[in-house]
């Protein structure tokens, strides 16, 4: 059980990521001088001020086990929070999700219109790319080339985007635990993994050492999932700022239908124990870690 | 001008190149046997059987001028392909130019539906970038780098998708020849000049010995959007095979509408001798090159 303590120590480091990101954001996106004026601003409008900033404080929290430079962790980990808003912009268009609500703000096609919110998705996701390429980012051109690999992969049919393209099947058809699952591994599973992995690549851990850190993403992942189908059943919508209770009504299963609540709130805290015992080998070191995996239950949006 | 000669030179090395990046494409998107099976299917119906295949030709033409290995080129130029399709899913979606056919075939939204075309698009986004990062592609990660940072920087808010952007603004606005101009150079002429870029890069060309073919691809793409303009009032929509004659209904400034007809061909013309004087130094080992110049031209489609 996460402890006051714990949230409250969370809660800051939440918000010295957040901040971080904004000023990253505001500085990639100033806004010209010509007609391409609304598209940043629509940019702006989906990356600043909102979110909780997960995935980049995974790649901060795994960065830090390996003492890599902040600069750096904040320039990835803004890298991977493009692909997270891109994804967002898309999921609400009226052909997705058609939600007129994210993070208490009225979403990109309805603040803008939808070619804009089109836009500024293709836009910000091929700002991750151009972010991770730059030399800036990392001395080492190896490093950056397997970041980009790690999140072209993540974020596309094989990763992300194969999750959304399974969730759109998931109207029409009755999916099992099993299905649901593969689903949401791509869906969500793929850019929380690819997070805690970039950690891991700017830390020059080889691969065969990140198994530790791969089970516990692995397991994040899918807990951070579980309490996100909690919330749409339980949650308050001005807390969470989106539009709740939609696959219920739209007939998707989800691991609270298939679970039942009960259940799934005992999966999710089993996972979270399983992905904090995952880090054992890190020490006190990988406090911040497992905080968030607590954190990601105890959430309230 | 362009002989008989010459067009079916250039004509058969357009069929090889596309019989290539069609197999590429097949090779890459095998269909799952999972709930992302129409996604895919989406995937190849936008990517495979169409198209002049005019980036990747410049690809290969590039690259054969400092004697690339052909994988090598294959590989690069379907990345950069993936980007062009998915630009063209996207732009036909209905919040865009709502176009019902491309290149001969029903546009995936009307083949598929919305939402996956719309996914269809950002996983050839990503893929781009995927092929570009995998070693196979380049065994250099400094190359691998520094096409990826071309191609993103090219596709992104100041590239490709920025001249998209300023393109939405042009239906309320009346745009001057300057602006018109700098919306085709971001719009078409980006992806077009990194294709010539990727050639020079996997060519290990130093920056400083680029000057000429970046003369000579900031030339064609303008020339090419002029011809595509002069298409869109001239030609005929079965040959080119999607809707023509929209930018006048949309009120929309194009090179034809500031300039005529007469003038609008002058200018392309012009430019097109400007591309091909860029590539004197090169010699003879540049025809190829020279002929797509004059090719972009004389098209019909």
């Amino acid at each position: 059980m996460a402890t006051a303590e714990t949230l409250s120590s969370l809660e800051a480091a939440l918000r010295e990521v957040g901040a971080e990101i904004d000023r990253q954001f505001d500085l990639l996106l100033p806004v010209p001088e010509d007609a391409r004026a609304p598209l940043y601003e629509a940019m702006r409008h989906a990356a600043i001020g909102g979110g909780k900033r997960l995935r980049p404080l995974l790649v901060f929290a795994t960065g830090q086990l390996f003492a890599v430079d902040r600069t750096c962790l904040a320039r990835v980990a803004t890298a991977i929070e493009c692909i997270h808003v891109y994804s967002l912009i898309h999921d609400d268009l009226p052909a997705m999700d058609d939600d007129d609500l994210r993070r208490g703000k009225p979403t990109v096609h309805k603040a803008f219109d939808e070619a804009t919110a089109i836009l500024a998705g293709d836009s910000l996701h091929a700002l991750a790319f151009e972010l991770l390429a730059d030399e800036e980012t990392h001395a080492d051109p190896r490093v950056r080339v397997e970041l980009i690999a790690d999140l072209a992969r993540s974020a596309g049919p094989a990763g992300m985007a194969g999750g959304q393209a399974m969730d759109l099947e998931a109207e029409g058809t009755r999916f099992d635990l099993a299905t649901v699952t593969r689903l949401q591994a791509l869906k969500t599973g793929a850019l929380i993994a690819c997070s805690v992995e970039a950690g891991a690549i700017l830390g020059r851990l080889p691969a065969e050492g990140r198994t530790g850190l791969r089970g516990y993403a692995h397991d994040l992942g899918l807990a951070f999932q579980i309490a996100d189908d909690l919330l749409d059943v339980e949650g308050d919508e001005a807390a969470v700022g989106k539009a709740l209770r939609k696959d219920g009504d739209a007939g998707k299963e989800t691991f609270v239908s298939l679970l039942g609540q009960e259940r799934a709130r005992e999966q999710a805290r089993m996972l979270i124990d399983q992905a904090v015992a995952h880090l054992h080998a890190f020490g006190p070191e990988a406090d911040l870690l497992c905080d968030i995996a607590r954190y990601v239950l105890e959430r309230d949006r």
